[in-house]
């Protein structure tokens, strides 16, 4: 590299700024980062045959891995959809979803080339308050109290049913929110869709920490194995599904230094490791004090706050990162589209977001704006459906 | 599988559906499909660490095979901003481009740990029609006239200058764009962003066709080697850029029969073969008739419509497919983000797209929604900086 970043910088580069952008360059300016180190590439794998079994008691997309690309579809219910109806909407996406996760075109799917590489996918169906209401019964999920941070607005916000759809590949999640839709339509409108991304399969090995918009690695602290279950799910097999659209300011979160950054966090930028550790996956201390009596973990670091001890009070998160075009002024429109399974929001997810509302330093840098629930019903064996137990 | 297609449609799922929707389900239901063959794993590589290296007599993210993602950013510049800002913006912007497709931070990057996984990043700058009038000089490119065809949207169109950022993973294309959107931002306002997707790396092997969001095998006539260099690179290493949006309607596409599918294509669509040939790259032969002393390859099929015979005629098509949110009706909103490289747009591009414009089967189902065009200066050493021949 022979333009010296002296070059860069007195060769004119800075005089078109303002002070503050020039001195944005002259503080920021990291020092030079060693490439990264190869990963060796027996690790990786064909990605566009991969297929995760859809049948089972459990649905699938929850505790898996996710994939690279994610899109969660809401949908109103029309008028006069009963029970009967919902029966036959959910045989039908039912049937999608287990043809087009085998990497077999749907019934009527009129481009069947587009079905040949399932990468991964999996169909997740959730049922939100208004599906119960609708089939005249009770619903097991409550739309969240709004919390002081919350900035919601309704295009983002609840739905009757709602079909997660991930994979590793871009199309493979556009041809099946495609057919899915096609399919739900004489049955509801579309609500919402919410399209995110995590690191391409082959960026990371398995189990690596992806990094959010934000640079942060994010996921450090989901439960894992046995921990993961008794979290997430209910001995009938169901689960619940909170998704939050969540924005991120990175313009003004690019104003701070990597020490506040982690402070703000609780955790290192770099290798995610909690600021009384040295590695990403060491516990944090939450007792430890500096030489002035101060904990080491911030008070109101977002871990600090978020963190919990009861295997069974903990949520699993599997959040996708956002990032739709920036405005004229070059701003971005970017965040999480939060997704957490829990057996019971109510008892897991709830007193999490109440501590969070109530103070989190990282409240500075992001606003909810958009909030829904769902039920997740079990999974189906072959020949059944999803929500038999529920609708049937 | 043990619900039969049968027990779907007749278990109630046409039921609640109205005719034209049944019927759609009834006659549309493919041939069961075969799982696609496992691509064996030898072919894949880490993709994280991939480098494109950026420096060279070209730039870079033109010829090379293209990657998963793709965004364009087009910006219009800010009043008075002249020969000399343009050549420290173009410093600044290439010394990002330069660290980043590196895998190093930008200088001026406040996360950096973003910029750690290159994935085969490339920025390639394009300037508009608007940028030699800012900078006093003649344009070698003009606005595309406006086609019949065309309906074209100001916030899809235009632009004094455009970075084309691609790479195999959605977060360093967001992480890059931001970096250099901030950069810019002194020097202009982001006119439009266009963001699209390809096959994720590991579900194809390299040089194999992508499929756009219609289905069709999209790529397969484009020029390659030598071919491809004749085709797209000037003498003096520029070369152009045309961008175009082009939304498709899928809905309708929809209705169609895969035999009404290939003959508006003039191509196969599930081998991409000529409608006179076999294998995917066997030439169409345009003088064959059929037994009615009809043309196999349709007069008016896209592929004869934008046939082209003399390779320095040929153009280079690198096109992303899009697809955001459905409307409330469920009607998808996707297309291409169709981007050509060509030596000149003029003797190349004009004619091909004023024979599609007059008459082309397929534009029953597309519409240009946005149009806009860009000179592509050589690339440049380390030292130097993309346009320092135009603008130095
Ligand atoms: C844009 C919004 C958010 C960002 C950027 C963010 C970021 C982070 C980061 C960097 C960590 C530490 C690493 C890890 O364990 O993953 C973390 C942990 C955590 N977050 Fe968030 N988070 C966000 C929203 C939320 C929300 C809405 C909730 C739930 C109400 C939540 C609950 C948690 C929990 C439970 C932990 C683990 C705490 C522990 O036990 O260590 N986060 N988050
Ligand atoms: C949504 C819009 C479009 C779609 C879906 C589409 C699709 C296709 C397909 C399927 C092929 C055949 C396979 C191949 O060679 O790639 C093709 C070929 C081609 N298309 Fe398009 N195309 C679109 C727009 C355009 C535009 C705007 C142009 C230029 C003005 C263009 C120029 C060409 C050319 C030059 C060929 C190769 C013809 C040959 O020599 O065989 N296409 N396109």
């Amino acid at each position: 590299m022979t333009v010296s970043r002296r070059a860069v910088l007195t060769g004119g580069a800075v005089a078109g700024l303002g002070t503050a952008a020039a001195a944005g360059y002259l503080a920021a300016a990291p020092a030079a980062t060693p490439s990264v180190a190869a990963v060796p590439v027996a690790d990786f794998q064909d990605i566009g045959t991969g297929i995760i079994p859809f049948h089972g008691e459990r649905q699938s997309g929850i505790t898996d891995e996710p994939p690279a690309h994610g899109s969660f579809v809401a949908l109103t219910l029309a008028k006069g959809t009963d029970r009967a109806a919902l029966g036959r909407m959910m045989r039908l996406l039912t049937d999608d979803a287990v043809r087009l996760t085998r990497g077999e075109p749907a019934l009527g799917d009129t481009d069947a080339e587009l079905a040949r590489h399932p990468a991964r996918l999996t169909v997740t169906f959730g049922f939100g308050p208004g599906l119960y209401r609708a089939a005249g019964l009770e619903s097991p999920v409550a739309d969240l109290p709004v919390f002081s941070i919350d900035r919601l607005q309704d295009r983002w916000s609840g739905g009757d049913l709602v079909m997660q759809i991930c994979a590793d590949d871009a199309l493979t999640v556009t041809h099946t929110q495609r057919m899915l839709i096609k399919d739900a339509r004489p049955f509801g409108a579309v609500r919402w869709v919410q399209r995110g991304f995590r690191r391409s399969a082959g960026v990371h090995k398995a189990g690596f920490t992806q990094r959010n918009v934000f640079g942060q690695l994010d996921g450090t602290a989901n439960p894992k194995d046995a921990e993961m279950a008794a979290a997430v799910w209910n001995a009938d097999h169901s689960t619940q599904l909170v998704v939050r659209r969540v924005r991120t300011d990175i313009e003004t979160w690019d104003l701070l230094s990597v020490g506040d950054k982690e402070n703000s966090t609780g955790r290192r930028m770099e290798s995610g490791a909690p600021l009384t550790g040295e590695a990403e996956h060491d516990e944090p201390d939450f007792e430890r004090t500096d030489s002035t009596g101060l904990p080491v973990m911030p008070n109101f670091s977002h871990v600090t706050r978020a963190h919990v001890t009861d295997p069974k009070l903990k949520i699993l998160r599997r959040p996708f990162n956002y990032d739709e075009a920036p405005d004229a002024q070059g701003r971005p429109d970017s965040g999480l589209v939060f997704a957490s399974y829990q057996a019971d929001i109510v008892r897991q997810y709830l007193p999490i977001q109440r501590r969070l509302a109530e103070k989190d330093l990282l409240n500075e840098w992001t606003t909810p704006i958009g909030s829904a629930v769902f039920a997740v019903p079990p999974g189906c064996a072959e020949g059944g459906w999803i929500g038999e137990r529920v609708l049937a």
